[in-house]
């Protein structure tokens, strides 16, 4: 089957050469287009946002571009295979980003590892009205993305955010499916590398959104090593570590991730394949929600969750029902930020995201807790939450009010 | 006049919001689609170019892709304006690109003087096929430049041998114009900053071209303080006009523009408005050749250069006869270098630029020694020549040959 689909995708690309292309707005005919696109009228434009940077949003692509930046470092299964191997995957990504969300997106992508990212990506900032970060190994990618808040546009790593908005709002159809109130969830997290960290500290914010009360009852995270707990001795050396253990895992328990599993309403998995068994589900609450999203193999098949009594199962794969995709969230989070010319993208836009992604889906029922990842609606109805969110949040520029 | 235009310029540019776009090469319209465009499918390609660099040319945009690179020090008219006010330029630029040559061109603006240009462009090479540079002050511009070569794709600063190659076209054709012979000229140059420099510069690489026997008899170029020779006392602190002093100015002569013009055959200017006098060209030989470049305001208008018995003028102006313009020479040198998938543009290939440039005018007159900017068929026939010397002298690249 993989065969196929590779020997296919294979003959587009070579047939394609290159998934994206870029297009005039506008066609020069006459030498009056010309001095109007080009000398001498366009020295007149220069002018405008020389004496105001913010009118790049009104006189440029600015307003509607984004760069998927990477250095290749995680790219998809892959490993880290540098920004040459990259550039497919980072221009399928602005294939999707115009074609759901309107947004133009263009790859940048870093040779090396050892470049100065957060140089690099601030060299390239004018062009651009937003930053998304791709494929970037753990732990870089969040000081990456940390040093580069700030600089004026959203810069927003997807394999966390992403990821993260559309696990929430899976989450929250689960328990409209099941029954079940987000505070007295107990999740258990395998993987606490970018989405695993990122998930977390979404699931941390749930309390500041006014429409749920509180954030859920206890997180419990996993790595290689078992359960993050406050006496582990590799704390020191990763200060994102360091942070899970101090705000989760409230009783301070270690063991592995079957311990960290026993008694818990909700797993998500963001790790490696097969760390799960039917006997591991069997040990949660009764019908427990799992989320295994290691992809293309997660960390439990859907027939053996079943096995193991599981309520609801989403994967990564198109080819079971509950498909958790980040296609479903970076287009239109994007695009709503653009629209706000936003200078951040905040967790208030996040979880706005997340409530308009849930929202999708009218009644969710255990085959249906997120919408189809071509629907084409989604985006629009996140866009709109996530613009709105950004007025409201402080995050929104003036000039979006003249766009 | 420019009144008109600015403001018709700034409408535009507010109605468009940019004058490009990036848009897909296919649509996703099914699952297959999604998994042969983006994910499982595309970690094939990926492998392959892991493999393979240089099989980014057949699998990725990077061989149609061009960034036009600039940090907005030398705008225009303008001067030091900065990335941001920058942006319109190198929007318009990628419209010609993509209009005349069919180059997806896309604008890196850096913020700020400061940035270290030549890293900064070595990170972001991965994705492109080459790298037009714009608008950079000189001599910054000669430095970046020349560190840039050698990194694996073509490097050209366009306002240096974009203009030198439309000025040799210019002057071949004005020659043939007006029964001269290239290697009896004796040639002023007013301007000794980017476009200066490589004029001189590719007039010197005459010598090699087989079609010629041999450069021009003399070259006296001219900065703020006249005549460059070989006694001024500046020349150690700027390498470029010591490499001028020593290799143009037979005689070593002194002494202003004026004193460099009498008994020349040609003036080049690419200095600034209204240098010359209608006596200045009266001294020069019978009906010389006078390239006034300088824009929107030439060194002398084309009424002036009449009375002082100029032969054949030229301006970079679109409302006179014989409009120098590097949309002739950009958009094919870059075409053609992507045909080849070239290392680097050399001097062969500028050379054959020129020449294809000016063989569009099948009998030049005074009147007509170039082709007209919005002539389509331009590009096609100087990325033909440009990419045929590419292979010839050694700077195309093997995978040309399997696009």
């Amino acid at each position: 089957m993989d065969e196929k689909i590779y020997r296919e995708s294979l003959e587009l690309h070579r047939r394609l050469r290159g998934k994206i292309e870029i297009r005039p707005k506008i066609s020069v005919r006459t030498r009056r287009d010309l001095s109007r696109v080009y000398t001498p009228g366009v020295a007149q434009v220069c002018r405008e946002i020389q004496e105001d940077r913010d009118r790049a949003y009104i006189y440029t692509i600015k307003s509607n571009t984004v760069a998927i930046v990477t250095d290749g470092s995680a790219v998809l299964g892959l490993g880290n295979i540098g920004g040459y191997a990259a550039i497919p995957v980072m221009e399928g990504k602005a294939l999707l980003f115009r074609q759901f969300a309107g947004v133009d997106a263009f790859p940048i992508c870093f040779d090396g590892y050892h470049t100065d990212f957060v140089e690099a990506v601030k060299n390239i900032a004018p062009v651009f009205g937003g930053i998304c970060l791709e494929d970037i190994a753990a732990p870089k990618c969040f000081e990456v993305e940390e040093a580069l808040q700030g600089i004026g546009i959203p810069v927003m790593h997807d394999d966390q955010h992403g990821t993260a908005v559309v696990v929430l709002a899976a989450l929250m159809n689960a328990c409209r499916a099941t029954g079940r109130q987000m505070e007295d969830l107990t999740i258990a997290i395998s993987g606490a590398g970018a989405a695993g960290f990122a998930i977390f500290r979404l699931l941390r914010c749930l309390g500041y959104d006014q429409r749920l009360c509180s954030s859920v009852r206890d997180i419990l995270m996993c790595d290689r090593k078992g359960i993050i707990h406050r006496q582990r001795n590799d704390l020191l050396k990763n200060k994102y570590k360091y942070i899970i253990a101090h705000e989760t895992n409230r009783k301070n328990r270690t063991g592995t991730l079957s311990d960290a599993m026993e008694g818990a309403d909700v797993f998500i998995g963001v790790s490696a394949p097969s760390l799960v068994t039917p006997d591991m589900v069997r040990s949660m609450t009764e019908e427990p929600i799992v989320l295994a999203l290691a992809n293309p193999v997660p960390e439990i098949m859907p027939e053996e969750a079943k096995r193991g009594g599981a309520g609801v199962i989403a994967t990564g794969r198109s080819d079971y029902p509950n498909q958790v995709n980040n296609v479903l969230a970076f287009p239109g989070i994007f695009r709503g930020a653009l629209d706000a010319c936003a200078r951040e993208i905040s967790s208030e836009m996040k979880m706005a995201a997340a409530h308009a992604l849930a929202a999708r889906v009218k009644r969710p029922t255990r085959g249906r807790i997120l919408p189809s990842v071509l629907d084409r609606r989604v985006a629009r109805a996140v866009a709109d939450a996530v613009s709105a969110a950004a007025v409201s949040c402080g995050c929104a520029r003036d000039s979006h009010e003249t766009l």
